[in-house]
């Protein structure tokens, strides 16, 4: 442990990780949990003036990220620029292309093309590392790829963007629309000026990517996600889910089967008891289900500049202690995206709510529909609604849920209640969380 | 990554995880993470011809396990005897003395001897770990040692113990005694034959030590400790806890202020919408409070053999992957004990339960006994008890929780209530747990 070497850092990218990094590092001369020293001698980012919580005039400068990335000053190269493309993916490849270990908060960055940089990583047998990528300070990656080796994922499932829960859990604390809690948390800095990542789904597809690939072994496989985002959930539904005993979250899953595995992310209905209902505000939560081990769940922050700089920390300090393995547990010579599986085949519970008009016989021929279409319904419920929203188009809503049934027959059935010509509207349809 | 070495691995003890971990390692063949293969060298058990799940005939076996552990063909020694002196602490030694990593489940061996064995480990240079003996399969040590060195954690606190949780969750189910419980989960195998280390609270206090040590980056401290055990905690205080809105565990913690650090053992209440209390059956689960990264909840199955040897075999693939840090953050030259706080100094609320007579004017007189010692009602219960308990002497049952307080000036209330005329045992106290 007489490790009394110096470990140069180049910090790419200056926000809000970027900024904590620094911080943190400046506040801790003596951050060596490995032995050694670490020093930043470089940073870079768009704009060398803007205003920064942190004052980097002592600190070399860099314009171009990929010369900070391949300078001989640099021991470990941290990006935290962002985006899947653009200068990120160059500078990430520049460093691993002459050996530097890289560690990434960047999860466009490895959801989309970490299997090409798993074999630069490995060529040179230098690590590249992600932590900060997925769940902020709670440390999912090191948990899937090092701490679960000894078993077999069989399926990571959980709330991995922190946006889309304060939205959900807003709009049900305070009876507000997704528009007016979006726009308030633009306001607050808790949204970006263009939510599309965010509220999309695909911030939470690009991490749960990255989980199914650590989990089972393959390259990530982004594009193979089927992915919908909280745009449309109203608020209306997040009240009668309630009034059945579910919250709505978005749910992120990857699940292995003998086919192939499902990635997938939807709002959601978890039981309110769940803890994955009772995760609220900006919490982000996952379980991880192994053949030996049976289930775990974590459960904290999942962005934030203290959580988020405290994991890329952790990151450098793994590059410290040395040791190096394979990016996705696998070889990277030998990684393959995971086979899709074919989602109409998928085999859930559902929530259904229909715009109906106010009239006798309505409810005798949706469930007669349903049965004819073999879907079976668990629950159902009916009630007045006070202010209707204008969308009922002046019909009472109807929701109901459904046991276990195959995607395709759901969808089926679903186009067949929306030809019904009591049914005003196309049926909106929710899954009820496998969890 | 063309790690083509051979790990020769050797596991002295062959009971419910050196089992587990065999079955594994036969199962997996290909067991490599970090590229590489494991080959089981040597075994050792105190006997050799017990029934067991695996079969053993085909591997060398040892007598001694400290011959096991130095022996030539031994590259990384396992340790899953148990104990925390005799031949598990004399192997291990052993072993780090020849310069052999260590990959051990002992949590009374780290808790007791930690601090010596980092000595023994970083003077070699070698890897000392002990996934397993903290939470099963759940990464406590994991986390704490690697994925948290970039924040400063301020206190952990949780459910270190299986047998105690099942124990009290199923006097909470069925209405049964602790003996009744304690009983049948002997029958059942969930106890041991001498439970002491379990109910008395001794296996969780060891965990909260090791977890204490590697959190605050001191030495092991067992023997500052403070420890009570579940065998005081009675079925009427669960109810009536229940009737208050709380649920009873044995809550461990380790909190660190500028005085030191404060280590205990209690069985303490915990709201009943808390994910504590939400913890049930041989769960176990902790939070962790980094000054920056907020709070992290983790929870899983703390025991068995799928999880435990899952753990042991995570940390044999930790010690394939390479790379050593020190094994309680701090060099261990330098590591001491953490200080003690006096716990008569800690601050915090209470539960009372006093059986006292049924006349009038007892409320009055407890409640202006404790007005008089300063401590502060915050809400107080009456209720009749069917078929209540010989102990409560022909008594009534009251229970009151009070707002926080110094310990001191409870145990004097409690003193100056336990004096009272109309009081006639002595008052049950159970902390709530600060979390």
């Amino acid at each position: 442990m007489s490790n009394d070497r110096t470990w140069r850092i180049g910090v790419a990218g200056l926000g809000t990780v970027g900024a904590g990094l620094l911080t943190f590092l400046s506040e801790h001369p003596d951050f060596a949990p490995a032995g050694g020293r670490v020093v930043v001698t470089g940073v870079s980012a768009r704009s060398r003036s803007r205003p920064r919580p942190f004052d980097i005039s002592s600190l070399p400068w860099f314009d171009d990220p990929v010369a900070l990335a391949t300078s001989p000053e640099t021991d470990v190269f941290v990006e935290l620029i962002g985006g899947s493309d653009g200068p990120a993916k160059a500078a990430v490849e520049a460093a691993l292309r002459a050996g530097k270990p890289v560690v990434t908060a960047n999860k466009a960055l490895i959801a989309e093309h970490g299997a090409e940089l798993a074999v630069l990583a490995e060529a040179k047998n230098v690590p590249l590392l992600f932590e900060a990528a997925v769940m902020g300070g709670v440390p999912a990656v090191k948990i899937v790829r090092e701490a679960l080796v000894g078993d077999e994922i069989r399926s990571v499932a959980g709330i991995l963007n922190g946006t889309c829960n304060y939205i959900l859990t807003e709009m049900e604390a305070t009876g507000r629309s997704f528009a007016e809690v979006l726009a308030e948390a633009q306001r607050l800095g808790y949204a970006e000026a263009d939510p599309t990542m965010d509220v999309g789904g695909f911030d939470a597809a690009h991490k749960i990517s990255i989980l199914a690939a650590l989990a089972f072994g393959c390259a990530p496989n982004y594009a193979a996600a089927e992915i919908e985002g909280i745009e449309g959930v109203d608020l209306l539904d997040i009240q009668l889910a309630r009034d059945l005993g579910y919250r709505i979250k978005l749910v992120a899953s990857a699940d292995r089967s003998p086919d192939g595995v499902l990635v997938r992310v939807h709002p959601s209905l978890a039981p309110l008891r769940h803890p994955l209902a009772q995760a609220g505000g900006a919490l982000n939560a996952l379980f991880i289900e192994g053949a030996r081990t049976g289930r775990i769940f974590i459960q904290g922050p999942g962005a934030g500049s203290g959580p988020t700089a405290a994991a890329v920390a952790a990151d450098i300090a793994d590059v410290m202690a040395g040791g190096v393995r394979p990016v996705f547990q696998a070889p990277a010579g030998s990684l393959t995206p995971f086979t899709p599986v074919d989602p109409s085949k998928s085999i859930g519970r559902a929530y259904l709510r229909l715009t109906v008009k106010d009239e006798p016989g309505v409810i005798a021929a949706v469930s007669e529909t349903l049965a004819e279409a073999g879907v079976s319904i668990e629950s159902f419920l009916q009630k007045p609604v006070e202010n209707a929203p204008e969308f009922l188009k002046g019909g009472i809503p109807i929701v109901l849920t459904t046991h276990a049934v195959a995607e395709s027959v759901l969808k089926a059935a679903i186009e067949r209640i929306a030809g019904l010509p009591a049914v005003l509207d196309r049926p909106r349809l929710l899954r009820i969380a496998r969890i």
